[in-house]
């Protein structure tokens, strides 16, 4: 006997069971578009951009990244939101994976690996992948979504891909919707002029007719057709997909539009910092494409942080990233309460500003 | 609100809940010593053998294996147990995975690397692995064990690895305890005087105060040290682990007995063609390193089966692997009544031998 429970979050109703199977899949990649100067904050240089995801994921599953031994910071020292993610994990205790799904930089945890996977090219001047990549890696992540979320309620997938909201804009545009204007990023000061540049560049490659797997392959990247690829093969046993991201989650959309397999049951799960981004807007980028996909937004604030870092999101600075904002969401379904979850977060980020100190 | 359920099988008793959250995780690793002329019978020729695991862990994830388009057997044409396996794990539909842990050839299905794991050497002549592989294999696994049984009841721990057999009795020996004259194999002629000579020239390596990491790193392999390492990893969530195998699970015991950190909630779960066997002794194998384990012994049967080819495991070929028995026994939890489970296996060798008859 389950007791359901409602719970409302920015509007949006959930409901869900007080026996929730629910697994979290996070997966991360590289585009070498990340190292264009200036287009990706997701990393202390532009170089150090390819190795943010191995160590994104790498810090989710050991608590310390392996490859360096440093968390992945921007140019001006803000920590990764996989912060808050792993924080989160740790205190709902489901299971959880990390895929590579075409890194740079092999990871030294253990990690689901997508086999036909590899990093992703500048887009603005080479196709991101040979030819049969994208729909290899499609079918691959399917095939994995399956069987992963036999029994399971909910999947929620995250993303880690310096460059994403570039590739991700690019996606969206070749097939046919507007996303320039819309997507967000992980400065607060969206180089917008020169995504433009980048991605009509890209968009000169794409011919009238090519299908969906042709464009990822010319366009795209690795991660959003993996993430496309897991959603189509979890629709097969559960009950909601959370897409936990920001804009960049409009690629799987409209990946997914586009193949004809978008249902009620998939919802992007945010934070409010992409929500309130004056820079960016989720909201119509979604909408355009899918009218029936909510957008379930978290509602913590970190305003009253004792640590700098924290409080900068506030100022639009990191917003989002490895699935942060659905983890918050998916805390409160598992009952969490929001005083209990920020605790969680001020903890973890309080560990590691010691990290080092002796205090590990 | 949940039912208890007791269900005795061989006069083992088991307690579950009927809502019951479990995960099955397949181990493949490759042994050089599967290469040793005559002591495998897991691949059509000896270097065959190196290919069975990656064949084995495909086809339990894509129905068709993908390195080869063919499904492993022996000499003979017996097709492997996995075929028990994938059909029904597909029935009672609970999450698995398949992980790498030292094969010799990629996998080209979605899968788990351990990151370092590598194939071992014959140990009849060299040192399985160098030196410290063993423990970051073990720590590696751990970690993954710990995170994937988040919130579940049962994990079951599966192998693939030919020549297994014979590397899992020299990691007994070296720890102390009798393997040659209690293990199994795949055939139903032990070629047990050749494992004796392969066994021995191994352990003359061996130093008196070696610990357990450095024996499985000079006459061990990459497989039953990860498995030891998920065990020790999930024991920190769950209430059984189900170590799904024959005789060589006993390395696995003996390992984690040297690390002190059996308990009960550890069982074996094998075949009844392992345990009604002549030409070993699971029983004795396993009370002699720990009383308290129970072995636990599914009673499938395929004597009334219409394929030859199952029909033999009466005649103790095949016997078990790639979780096999554990999986009959899982799926009795589960509520398949054992007609049922007769019913799936021979459904899916049916479709293996049709296969390439235009019939998949």
């Amino acid at each position: 006997m389950f007791i359901l429970l409602s719970i409302y979050i920015s509007g949006y109703p959930i409901q869900f069971e007080s026996k929730m199977n629910a697994i979290a899949i996070f997966v991360g990649g590289s585009t070498r578009t990340s190292t264009i100067d200036g287009i990706s904050i997701a990393g202390a240089s532009s170089e150090e951009t390819l190795y943010t995801p191995t160590l994104d994921l790498e810090y989710i599953i050991n608590g310390i990244p392996l490859t360096k031994n440093e968390i992945p910071v921007t140019p001006t020292g803000l920590p990764t939101p996989a912060v808050i993610t792993r924080a989160l994990l740790r205190k709902i205790k489901i299971p959880y994976l990390v895929v590579d799904s075409g890194l740079y930089s092999k990871l030294k945890v253990p990690h689901v690996k997508i086999p036909s996977s590899i990093p992703g090219n500048n887009i603005e001047i080479y196709d991101a992948m040979p030819k049969g990549t994208a729909k290899a890696i499609f079918e691959e992540s399917k095939l994995m979504g399956e069987i992963i979320s036999n029994k399971q309620d909910i999947i929620l997938l995250g993303e880690s891909i310096p460059g994403g909201t570039t590739t991700a804009a690019s996606i969206i545009e070749a097939l046919g919707f507007k996303a320039i204007d819309f997507i967000s990023s992980a400065s607060p000061n969206n180089p917008r002029d020169l995504k433009r540049k980048v991605i009509e560049n890209a968009l000169k490659r794409i011919n009238k007719g090519d299908d969906v797997f042709t464009i990822i392959d010319k366009v795209g990247d690795p991660v959003h057709i993996s993430l496309a690829g897991f959603t189509a093969g979890v629709l097969k046993n559960v009950t909601t997909v959370l897409l936990a991201g920001g804009t960049q989650m409009g690629s799987v959309i409209s990946i997914l539009h586009r193949l004809n397999i978008l249902d009620e049951r998939i919802k992007i799960a945010t934070t409010k910092w992409i929500a309130n981004d004056k820079g960016s807007n989720i909201f119509k980028l979604i909408e355009q494409i899918d009218k029936r996909i909510e957008i379930i937004v978290s509602d913590v604030d970190f305003s009253d942080a004792k640590h700098e870092g924290l409080r900068l999101y506030e100022k639009g600075y990191v917003k989002e990233g490895v699935g942060a904002g659905g983890v918050m969401i998916l805390s409160k379904y598992f009952g969490i309460d929001i005083e209990d979850i920020k605790k969680e977060i001020y903890k973890e980020y309080e560990r590691l500003t010691t990290i080092g100190k002796g205090n590990n």
